[in-house]
């Protein structure tokens, strides 16, 4: 068996989904989940089996992916890109096809669009990544011609910077005003909110149609930390074998790098460490933390018992910072039962 | 065409493997790249075509890729791994190969390797990434069979958390001083340094036999701050089209995320930006940086006559902080003169 090797609970990771899917129905939300994360049709299944009809990718490739896997209701939450007119054309003519308007310069381009396409106008709530200002955003709605407008798409992407659980639930609040606000204006027109945590956190969601979240279907260490999941909902981990061990220093070293991890990290942790079992691996051990990484070496700081249960040929379970781009620099998932999952 | 991309301008490529080699060759010293930057064997080619007939990678799965392209003199410059040891004897029935010997924990394995393998005893020269002290390792070499060892390895990894040249001389001055320690006690075994930057701006190897510098090849705005380079010399780039610009804060968004730059970054900055012509690109634009990655998007923040210069659709060329990590994570480079070139 080849290691470091990409690892899936796959009972958890259905759990995720059963979970989400529910509370999407419970609040009458339209429930169009993120597939970044996961970047795998076999995964998409799952989603299909608990009724996802609609999805949300962040490429066109991903898009022309999960096309050919028999999505056909997808919207790419990625500033529209001049470049790649024709190949959003030649997909709409196979699927509904949604795209962002993220900018008024895109505007003069729009005539070259497939009528088929829909456009949600991206709204930006401060986060300043990609996006109008709400006032904008509505000022151009009531210019574009309105059966082309499918509604209004907002990443609170600010969620993630947040310090704790009332943080989150500060700048859903914000969006729920955002959302009012299109709605009295636009009301027939979709309210579509993104993050991962405030959905996760959030119990109202008055004036919000559509939720697009993504991460929770694997979660991650920095999910864990925001308060959008618990330890045991990670559903992903590295399995990396242990190549030297530093007594002294109390160190140890995985073969494990940045290839495999990301160099993603929350104060200068770049995963937490669990021990893997036959049935999963368990919480994450005590007062020890992937510390550094180079290319393929990573270093774990840990204390004198932990080090104790170890020996060389280790295998040891990284639960990731950020599962999204951990999952991006593997080609396939393993999961407990050893069944390869591929991925795009 | 497709972007983002990684864009290889061929003749700083070529130019910077001459002057490396050139430089070993000056110096009186075996040149063993190491190969774990570009992972490709075409580009391998234009080591070969210099003369260069040893080799560095960090694992084996790479040794097995750069074996199969007709390399039979390899070092495998990470922790030897307990688990790969069926795989490493396999190896070696075909090539010459090295393998690191990094913690005493090992010796008990090394009756289960090929009598065809040698081995390096890793040394730390207080970098604390892995290796031996000096010490253990002299008294390491003195007990192992000495057909068997083939020298000393270092690497100096600190050198990367330099903060100018000054620095980088003063840890290669305690390199040469450890080398003549080692050469004091076993002047047949050969004394085999690593890093880029101290390579790259050191003028004496007394009692250094070996070179294994990597980075080189494509070198990055890390080893540019560093002293290691001129922006002139970086020879990758990925070209990222923009998707969006926001004048009021002077921001640019583009299609290039973490999937495509990885998350490396010297304080906050995850790449520089220069404007690509047919002849490659130019130096990086003034006061404008990568400041931002999320998976896809990419956040630049630039200034008022940059702003004016670009618009929706235009290319820009994204210098990479770490050209190893960036490479890694594409499939594949683009010439300037759009020819493909494979990895692995």
């Amino acid at each position: 068996m080849e290691f470091p090797k990409l690892v899936l609970d796959k009972q958890k990771c259905k759990t995720n989904i059963k979970r989400f899917v529910s509370k999407a129905k419970k609040k009458g939300l339209i429930f169009r989940p993120h597939f970044k994360t996961h970047q795998s049709a076999q995964i998409g299944e799952w989603f299909r089996q608990n009724g996802v009809n609609s999805i949300t990718v962040s490429s066109i490739a991903m898009a022309e992916y999960f096309a050919a896997a028999g999505w056909n209701d997808i919207t790419i939450a990625f500033p529209l890109n001049v470049l790649q007119i024709s190949q959003y054309n030649k997909l709409a003519e196979n699927i509904n096809l949604n795209l962002l308007i993220s900018t008024t310069q895109i505007l003069p381009k729009l005539s070259q669009l497939s009528d088929k396409i829909g456009y949600f106008i991206e709204l930006d709530n401060g986060s300043n990544r990609s996006g109008l200002e709400i006032d904008l955003a509505l000022k151009l709605a009531a210019i574009l011609p309105s059966d082309r407008v499918r509604g209004f798409l907002l990443h609170a992407g600010n969620t993630y910077k947040a310090k704790n659980s009332t943080e989150i639930l500060k700048i859903h609040q914000q969006q729920l005003e955002i959302a009012q606000k299109c709605k009295q204006n636009f009301p027939e027109k979709i309210f579509s909110i993104g993050d991962t945590p405030s959905f996760s956190l959030a119990e109202t969601f008055s004036n919000i149609d559509e939720a697009r979240p993504g991460n929770f279907v694997f979660f991650d260490v920095m999910q864990r930390n925001l308060g959008s999941c618990q330890w045991e909902d990670i559903a992903l981990a590295v399995y990396c074998p242990v190549v030297a061990m530093y007594d002294k220093r109390q160190e140890i070293v995985i073969h494990g790098g940045a290839v495999h991890l990301s160099k993603e990290n929350e104060k200068g942790c770049f995963g937490r460490v669990a021990i893997p079992g036959k049935t999963g691996w368990g919480e994450p051990l005590p007062d020890t933390y992937v510390t550094s990484l180079s290319q393929e070496h990573g270093i774990i700081k840990t204390r004198g018992d932990v080090l104790e249960m170890i020996e060389l040929g280790s295998i040891l379970a990284i639960l990731p910072i950020h599962s999204c781009l951990t999952a991006n620099l593997f080609t396939e998932y393993n999961t407990l039962e050893n069944n390869i999952i591929e991925k795009l």
